[in-house]
């Protein structure tokens, strides 16, 4: 097993599992040989999935599970009743040791409440969170909270923008990210107090030269931050509008090409040279959301996400891994101690 | 004076004005006869403007503001040092009864304030909010608030939903807006507590036919609704983020067009293709936030608006005291409280 990564595998989770799975796992282990997989899900059916895929099968243990956590479970439920899920076994297999990380397609509320449960958070962190890669005309901004948490205080937010930045150099390679909090203005006196306390901390803090201060919405896009911090409602609300919005105006100019006799004319060409966009754009370029701030790695995928898109969760799962990105959070956690920020209350 | 309906403008509010002020009144003029202007700021620039516009001349009155609030003056100042600005002034034309609304593409935080200080609310109405008209894959929808009210209780949510409906039926013409509360799900327990109680409310008032239930960021563009309520912060955030998104792809659209040999061929019927998306997302098409829950009309014009778009304001503003939609939310927020829900506390 000398120089092996491996990663449990959610067999179940997502709209085409398990499919996706299988064939995500397959290009994940074209591209790093290394890689090695515990897939969690209807073994026979997994078997069959693997059937012309020697290396994959040779790479791979099954483990059966009898039960799938669904797309809209409640998460209290799941966590109640979804102890011989797919989604939990894998995440047990992390917590016992087997395997390095866990990739899910599946139900979001239910990873986090289920890998909240047996991981436990870092040391120090007092809320995980979720993060999501955005295309911006400068490099992919990372965001932070998308969901998992509807209320924030200063010191999530700042422990946020501690595992945002954490991530952003440890997988992401940018040797200075920078932070910025999503605010109505960027003038100091400007939205909740909690965001000015976060504001101060920061500047307080190691990280005060990554703080770039408040950022509007049209920042984000513009890509003036590397790491884009703010509150779970807020951060769903504001990803899920920007989804709508691309999908709606790539419909559009789609559109635009079969409704005028100029669009059909040129629609061949025009097409052509739109690919660029729609690449930049394709959400299984930079598939992988991740659960910062457990004592384990776990990677949310989309569940829509092709084989492709798959196979990228699991590659930010393994970087997530061979770049020890919760040892840098533990670390820089401590320095936040070490700053003299404990005493700040919870919420 | 007899049919006339007077709007003031703020002469000096906006990137480009007072030129865009101006001419956009002159575009109103064209479309509306019927309309009058009170236009206040620095009077010889705004002859020497109108020189050559005999019919918006004769259709105007110009009363000189020594004083412009600048774009970026915190709405407490503006408040206290602006009392001689040409925005103050136009609000406190219309309080004295000399014309039926007021239109800026000034600070509209400074706008909010001094509107708010000189016109109060509208009896019941707790808070005044912004609203905004977005583009959607149906009508175009209403939002609120986009930035008024940072905190928000389930009180001031119920309002907006009132004064978004009535704004709707009144101005848009539409026989029954429907309403979501922007929500990170679809399902009843999701959320803030106050987000359940405001549709608790709307649940058992008048409204209940109307309502629609949460929705999530994506369901915007796709036109679930004719209103989405939420906070001031999200709403601000959300348009922030769309409108940046919006930008981007439509730069990265363009670029494609010049960047690759295909393009390059196909873009001149490329481009005129995609005029329709471009009118479809252009911002002056829908200019005009409205300030509702105030007691008077006031219409915030895009700071970067064209003359078209000002134009559009003006009449946004026109339509607000035609259709009385003041005397609509007024009514409609009396049902309200005999709907029992007038106990509830505010924040």
């Amino acid at each position: 097993m000398e120089g092996h990564l491996t990663i449990a595998l959610d067999g179940m989770g997502g709209d085409h599992a398990p499919g996706t799975v299988v064939r995500g796992a397959a290009i994940a282990l074209k591209r790093r040989p290394e890689l090695r997989f515990h897939i969690f899900g209807n073994e026979p059916k997994i078997r069959r999935l693997m059937k012309h895929m020697p290396a994959l099968e040779q790479a791979s243990q099954i483990f059966h599970a009898e039960t799938v956590i669904a797309a809209d479970e409640k998460p209290s439920i799941a966590l109640r009743q979804g102890r011989e899920s797919s989604m939990r076994l894998a995440i047990n297999d992390v917590k016992a040791g087997n395997a390095a990380a866990i990739v899910s397609a599946g139900n979001t509320g239910a990873l986090m409440a289920m890998a909240k449960f047996v991981f436990k958070t870092l040391p120090g962190v007092s809320r995980p969170a979720i993060a999501a890669l955005m295309p911006t005309q400068q490099k992919d901004c990372m965001m932070l909270d998308m969901g998992a948490n509807i209320e924030c205080d200063a010191r999530n937010l700042f422990q946020f923008s501690v595992m945002g930045e954490a991530f952003c150099r440890a997988v992401l390679g940018r040797e200075t990210p920078s932070i910025g909090i999503l605010n109505v203005g960027s003038e100091d006196m400007k939205g909740h107090e909690y965001l000015r306390q976060t504001a101060d901390m920061l500047r307080a803090s190691h990280l005060a030269d990554n703080f770039k201060g408040f950022i509007e919405g049209h920042h984000i896009s513009e890509g003036m931050v590397d790491v884009v911090v703010t509150d779970g409602f807020t951060g769903n609300a504001v990803l899920k509008t920007a989804e709508g919005y691309a999908r709606f105006i790539a419909s559009e100019v789609r559109q635009s090409f079969t409704q005028s006799i100029a669009g059909r004319i040129a629609a061949p060409l025009a097409l052509l040279a739109l690919r660029r966009v729609k690449k930049q754009f394709d959400p299984n370029k930079r598939n992988g959301g991740m659960l910062l701030g457990l004592n384990g790695i776990a990677v949310k995928s989309h569940g829509g996400a092709n084989a492709r898109g798959y196979a990228n969760a699991i590659g930010v799962a393994a970087n997530c891994v061979i770049h020890g990105v919760n040892e840098r959070i533990i670390e820089e956690i401590k320095l936040f101690d070490a700053d003299g920020f404990a005493g700040i209350s919870e919420s």
